[in-house]
C-alpha cells in the first residue's frame, strides 16, 4: 500500500525571516535523544540543569526560572495570566506589535490598561512611564525589550526598572528576541518577570518560553484575591511542578526540552559576552552593507536591534513577490511587516546559529539580484565589500 | 573551557507508564529535519497534510482538525476557554482524574459545573447524563473518553451523542489516551468537539494536542457574547491561522509539527483497524498474563483500557521503591496513581510503537522478578507463558 501522504522531506532554508531561525545542528540532534518520563530522576535532573543554565542566561538568581510548554506567546500569556487580576491597572509601554500583544493580554485576564507610545520605528524615553505611573498607578509595568516587529531595541532598562520600584510597580520584560543576543539582565535592571522564546537567538525550534520571576512577582501570583482561570498557564501551580515538589501538571514535552538544554547550554558554553559580540558584528555588517548597496534602514537609527535589520522595501519591488523570488531561487526566508509597515520594510533576521558572516553574505549577494530583477537601482558588489571589510577580511 | 553541564546522555527506558510512550524512532528522525518558518509554502503545506491526517485518525470530515500547541491538557483548555462563556452551564461526566480536570477547566473559566460521577475503576451510564440533562440543561457535556487515571474505557458514545444532541448539549470528548489506540469515531459518534495528545498511541513525544470540532461546536465559538479570554487558546482566532487565511498567531512549533505529521502519517500507513487490533491484542497479552501471575487487575473488568492496564500492587510491595528497582535495573518505567488510587495501583501502558508483544514479555518478566524480591508470590513464568499463547507462539 502506497500511503497517500510521502515522507517528510522539507527544503533546506536560510531562516533570516523574525523567527525561527535555523537550529544549530547540535539541537536538533538533542531532541532525537531516548524519550524519559517526565518524573524520572533522569529527566527531573534534566530539568534542574534547564532551570540552572536559564539562570545564567536570564543573568538571574531567580529560584523561579523555568520554560512554559507553548510557544514565546505562551510565556507572555503565563506572566499575564498569573499576574494580573481583574480591575488591576497595566501600563503597557508599546511602539509595536508585541506592545499591541501585551495591551490584548492585559484586556483578556481584565486589566484597566493605560498605555505609553511611540510610533513604530521608536523607543519608549522612560520619563513617560515615570509621567504614567506618577498620574495613575499601576501594578504592573509591560514592556517589550526588543520589538521584533520594528526592529527597535529599548534601552534605559536599568532606569526603567528603578522607575517600576519608585512606583511599587512589577516590570514584566519581553525578552523573545533578545535573549541570548544581547544583554538581558534580569536581576540587575529589576526586571521582576522576564519570557522569552526558543526559536531567536536562544537558537531552538519554536514551542518552548524560558521564564523567570523574582520574589515580588511570586508574592504577586501566589497571594491573589481571585483565582487564576488559565490552569496551563497558572505559574501558581508550574513553580511547583518545576521545583523538587513535582506537582503533577501537564506531561512537559521532553524533545522540546531536549532541545532547549541543549541550546542553553550552547550558549553558556560559547560564553555571553561572545555571544553577544557575534550578533552585533552580524547585525553592523548587515545593516552596513545595506547602506552601502544604497538601501535605507528603517526606524531610529541609534536604537537598533543587532539580531532584527528593518530595511525599506526599494521602490518597485513588490514585498510577497520579492520575499518569493528570495525563497524560491535562493532558499532565503526573509520577514515582511505588520499593519502600518506592511510592504514598506522586509525585516532581516540574523540569529543565533545564523549569526555569522556566511548569512550576511549570502543575503546581500541574494539581494542585490533579486532587486535588480525587480529593477531597483542597488551598488554591484558594495555590500558584500562593506560587510567583510567589518569582519577584518582583506579587500582581495 | 569545560562547561559545566555535561552532553545529553538520556539512557534507554521501556516507557509503559501512562505516556510519554517510545516514540516510533521514524517520529524522533523527523523531527530533526530542517527547521522551516511558519509561512514558507513548503511548511503550510506540511500544515494541510497535518490537518488531513487528523480527520483520517479521529474519523471525521471537519474542517477544523489542528493540533494546538501545546500538550493534552493544552487542548482540553483550549475547548473550554473557547467554548465556555461565564455562567454557562457544564454537565462533566467524573469517574477519575481527568473528570476532575474538566470540572476544574470549566470552574475557571466561569461555567455552573454540574457533574454525574462515578467510583474510580467505574464507567458512566448514560442514563445518568440523560437524567442530569433532563432536569438541568447543560450547553455542554465534557467526558473522557479513556480515563488514564483508572484505566477505564467509556462506553456507548453512540449513545451518549444521541442524548447530547436530543438535550441540545455540546459534547465535548477527551480522547488523548484511545486517539490511535482504540476507535475513536467523532462524527459517527456526535462528538462536537475531541481532544487528543500526542504522547500516548498517537506516539510522538509530548507537546501538541490534535483538535476537531464541528460547525455547532464552531458557531459556539464564534458567537460568543464574551471574548474568549485567553489569546493562546482563542480556536477562533488559531481556526483562522490553520485554514488559508493564514492568519498570524504564535510561531507554531516546527519540529514537533514535523513529530505529529510522521506519526499521524503512521498510523495511516498502518491502517486503523490493524493498529486498533494492535493495541486490544497488547493489553489482552497483558492483563491475562498478570492475572496468570496472580495479580489483581484493578476496576470494572468489561470496560477496561487496552493500552493502560491498572493492576493491584501485591500485598507488601511499597509503590516507590517498587518502581524505582523496575526503572533502575530493569529500565522500565511503570506508572503510579493519583488521589485515592495512590498505593494501591499502578499502571502499565502499552502504547503506539510499545504495543507489541516484546514489551509485555519485558514488563512481565521484570515484575516477576521485582516483586518477589519484595517478597510477593507470584507464579513463575506463568505470566509469560499466558502472553505468548495469546499471541498465537507455540508453548515449546
Amino acid at each position: 500500500m502506497t500511503p497517500s501522504v510521502p515522507d517528510l522531506n522539507p527544503p533546506t532554508r536560510l531562516l533570516c525571516g523574525s523567527g525561527p531561525t535555523n537550529p544549530d545542528p547540535r539541537v536538533l540532534r538533542a531532541m532525537a535523544a531516548p524519550v524519559l518520563g517526565q518524573f524520572d530522576p533522569a529527566f527531573t535532573a534534566i530539568m534542574t540543569e534547564v532551570m540552572d543554565l536559564g539562570r545564567q542566561v536570564f543573568r538571574s538568581r531567580n529560584p523561579r526560572t523555568f520554560p512554559i510548554s507553548g510557544t514565546g506567546r505562551a510565556g507572555m500569556e503565563a506572566a499575564i495570566a498569573s499576574l494580573v487580576e481583574p480591575g488591576d491597572r497595566v501600563l503597557v509601554a508599546n511602539c509595536g506589535r508585541f506592545g499591541d500583544l501585551f495591551v490584548d493580554l492585559a484586556k483578556r485576564y481584565g486589566a484597566q490598561v493605560n498605555q505609553v507610545t511611540a510610533e513604530w520605528g521608536q523607543i519608549i524615553d522612560p520619563a513617560q512611564i515615570e509621567d504614567a505611573l506618577r498620574r495613575t498607578p499601576a501594578k504592573i509595568v509591560a514592556l517589550v525589550h526588543g520589538e521584533t516587529s520594528t526592529g527597535m531595541l529599548q534601552p534605559m532598562m536599568e532606569e526603567i526598572g528603578r522607575i517600576c520600584r519608585q512606583h511599587d510597580a512589577l516590570l514584566v520584560v519581553d525578552a523573545v528576541v533578545t535573549l541570548g543576543g544581547i544583554p538581558v539582565n534580569v536581576d540587575a535592571w529589576g526586571v521582576d518577570l522576564g519570557s522569552a522564546g526558543t526559536q531567536k537567538c536562544v537558537g531552538c525550534p519554536s514551542g518552548m518560553a524560558p521564564l523567570t520571576y523574582n520574589a515580588r512577582a511570586e508574592q504577586a501570583i501566589v497571594s491573589r484575591k481571585t483565582p487564576i482561570i488559565s490552569n496551563y498557564f497558572d505559574l501558581a501551580q508550574l513553580q511547583r511542578y518545576w521545583s523538587p515538589e513535582r506537582l503533577n501538571h501537564h506531561t512537559l514535552p521532553t524533545s522540546m526540552t531536549y532541545g532547549l538544554r541543549e541550546a542553553l547550554r550552547l550558549i553558556v558554553e560559547e560564553g555571553l559576552e561572545a555571544r553577544w559580540a557575534r550578533h552585533q558584528r552580524v547585525g553592523e555588517a548587515l545593516k552596513r552593507g545595506l547602506e552601502a548597496m544604497g538601501i535605507q534602514l528603517f526606524g531610529d537609527s541609534a536604537h537598533r536591534l543587532p539580531m532584527i535589520t528593518a530595511m525599506m522595501i526599494p521602490e518597485g519591488v513588490p514585498d510577497e513577490a520579492g520575499r518569493a523570488r528570495l525563497l524560491e531561487e535562493f532558499g532565503i526566508e526573509v520577514a515582511t511587516a505588520f499593519g502600518p509597515l506592511r510592504g514598506r520594510i522586509w525585516r532581516i533576521g540574523t540569529m543565533g546559529y545564523n549569526a555569522e558572516l556566511s548569512t550576511v553574505l549570502r543575503v546581500l549577494t541574494a539581494l542585490e539580484s533579486v532587486l535588480r530583477s525587480f529593477g531597483a537601482r542597488v551598488a554591484s558588489g558594495a555590500g558584500v565589500e562593506e560587510a567583510r571589510r567589518i569582519y577584518g577580511r582583506a579587500a582581495s
